[in-house]
């Protein structure tokens, strides 16, 4: 008995170590596929980050499949169940290092669009794949490029579908239509270094910061809204000391994050760290990291179209949510597109023993294919 | 012109580069030089440590001198002005490393005592000498094992001046006698590690600890008393963090310190920050270190001998104090002994281009011969 499609190919991508920014040869793979099937690829290297752009048909509007061949490290081996890059069955679920995030989206894109083309060979508008292997890590040289790359190219994308695991308790049960913003501040605050023994010779950096980072860590930003979580800060990182037990550090260096919605704006959240930091009068410096705007695709044509394909596929009525991290779709959004994230279950994203439920992948490539049957169909009927 | 007998032994000593634990030839100098005089000598090595134990006179009062042949680290050489380890002499002022912590008075002690027996070669009482070579290091295998030592041959020591130094702004201003107890503490705040983006899967250790924190370091623990400054706590070190941007870590850690007066107990600090962070409700391990408990030696036999003995030679009337780091007079003082602490300025300790005033090493060998003047002269008059 063959194997199931989608299965087979999220097999044979895990079985690439595309560790980020690697590819290894998963785009080629994708790219021989989607040319059996009339699309023209262009591979769009920049620096070390492995791109392609994949276009099939000539007007009207165009839909994008998004995603990125890379994965996070896999942390340390011998606590894998089994090898990160050998997939492996077990009970129904496929384990490997990108099996949810997002080497099971990717194949389930590529199938979705070989069964609608062999249905619809003259569908109307253009299909689109935008790869990248730069998702997992500086995401300089990626999906940026590649949008600035097709503006050039006087290309707009109309619909954007990225495959990123947006599921929570069961495939389809939440749609991504949008992203907090998220913004990073490195904070030093500066003290007087000094022996223990002498506390009025020393200005302690860490008892200045305290307070300060107390209330940082209290202060409630906005209440959200209907689409958006409140917006949260959190600190990810806070070093002081020079590792002895009898000297007092001379600076303390805190690293922050701001996930945020739309209702307050990157400056009032500087504004309102650095009132913070003044009030308590602190000697600091503070640097600033926009790593994305909030964005946003309201209900519409987009999002109905997916939601009534995971409703026929999978009978589940799916939330809208923009919850979670930041993805690619980030750089897209601004272009004026409509941007949706659909994937797999994300429970095990970035974890020992990532996995998908192999009866998904088949079902995800039902519904990307629904998806394109409600907006890209028509003229075939 | 002979070299002044304290500078041309000091410079000797600085010549051994003695860095933690090393003693080089050190106290071998020194006990050729004491058994010229009649002491007798005893090396008492533990480990790579090496200390020795030598003694003068039957009967009596037994008279300590104790100190530390071996040196902290140089840091950088290229930043000395001259090299640490080859002492020079520029405007009245020796350069090298030990030359202030402890090297001069190791020199003054020796230099009085030969003065001293060639004055009172009857000399009432007895006479010691307790060096260590692991003063700046663990102080494990040094001045503990000695007095355990002593301990054993039914010892007691009356008197011990420590050649620590600790002056401040000139010679003999400052005495210590006695030293803030030293409590370490090592807190792992612990909490669930997650996505930034997903704070309400995750539990921020370093949110939980800020509050708990600030309150620990804003806590007046004593009033301190006529001897001791305030009990105080500091903060010498806090990690938490994982490097990335984007990940909440599971456990902050923080070292802190409590240089802490009679006033209060060891267990009540214990106590009392146990209580903070039950407060605070926080997951915590906690694990104690006793540096030392609190010592005092109340004005007496030897503080008013030094007193009087620093008035004859310098003119300057000596503060008492308790500030200041630990020194071995912490294993000393709870065999009963009166202890107390005097040597030369203490600004350039531990630092680079330490140094030492040359007239000051010949006032302290004049110091320290007087109070045995004052304490142990009496049946030769």
């Amino acid at each position: 008995m063959p194997k199931e499609p989608v299965l087979e190919l999220t097999e044979a991508l895990i079985a690439q170590p595309s560790v980020t920014p690697a590819d290894r040869n998963c785009q080629q793979m994708m790219m021989n596929r989607l040319e059996k099937v009339g699309f023209t690829c262009t591979p769009l290297p920049f620096g070390e980050v492995q791109n392609f752009w994949a276009e099939r048909g000539e007007t009207g509007p165009l839909f994008v499949f998004a995603g990125h061949t890379d994965v996070v490290p896999t942390g340390p081996l011998e606590a894998w169940e089994s090898d990160p890059f050998t997939p492996s069955v077990r009970d129904g679920v496929l384990y490997g290092r990108g099996a949810a995030d997002m080497k099971g989206s990717l194949a389930a894109m590529i199938v979705a669009v070989e069964r609608f083309v062999a249905l619809h060979p003259q569908h109307t508008g253009r299909i689109g794949f935008l790869i990248t292997s730069d998702e997992e890590g500086p995401a300089v040289n990626g999906t940026v490029k590649v949008v600035e790359w097709l503006r050039q190219q006087g290309r707009q994308i109309d619909y954007c579908l990225v495959g990123e695991p947006s599921s929570s308790e069961s495939l389809g049960d939440t749609i991504k239509n949008g992203r907090r913003g998220s913004l990073n501040g490195t904070l030093r605050v500066k003290g007087v270094q000094g022996h223990i023994a002498y506390p009025h010779l020393a200005d302690n950096p860490i008892h200045r910061a305290l307070p300060a980072l107390t209330e940082l860590s209290q202060i409630r930003w906005d209440e959200g809204s209907e689409y958006f979580e409140p917006t949260s800060l959190q600190i990810s990182n806070i070093h002081a000391g020079t590792g002895a037990t009898n000297v007092i550090p001379g600076v303390c260096e805190v690293v922050f994050n701001f996930r945020f919605s739309p209702m307050v704006t990157d400056a009032e959240l500087r504004a309102g760290v650095e009132h913070v930091l003044k009030g308590h009068q602190l000697d600091y410096d503070l640097t600033w990291n926009l790593s994305g705007q909030p964005f946003l695709t309201p209900v519409g044509e987009l999002v109905s179209a997916t939601q009534a394909a995971i409703r026929q596929v999978t009978g589940v009525d799916a939330q809208l949510s923009t919850g979670g991290g930041t993805s690619d779709g980030r750089f897209i959004a601004p272009t004026g597109a409509q941007v949706i994230e659909l994937g797999p279950l994300n429970a095990s994203i970035h974890k020992l023993n990532e996995h998908v439920r192999v009866a998904d992948l088949a079902l995800l490539a039902e519904i990307y294919r629904e998806i394109l049957e409600r907006l890209l169909a028509a003229a075939d009927h």
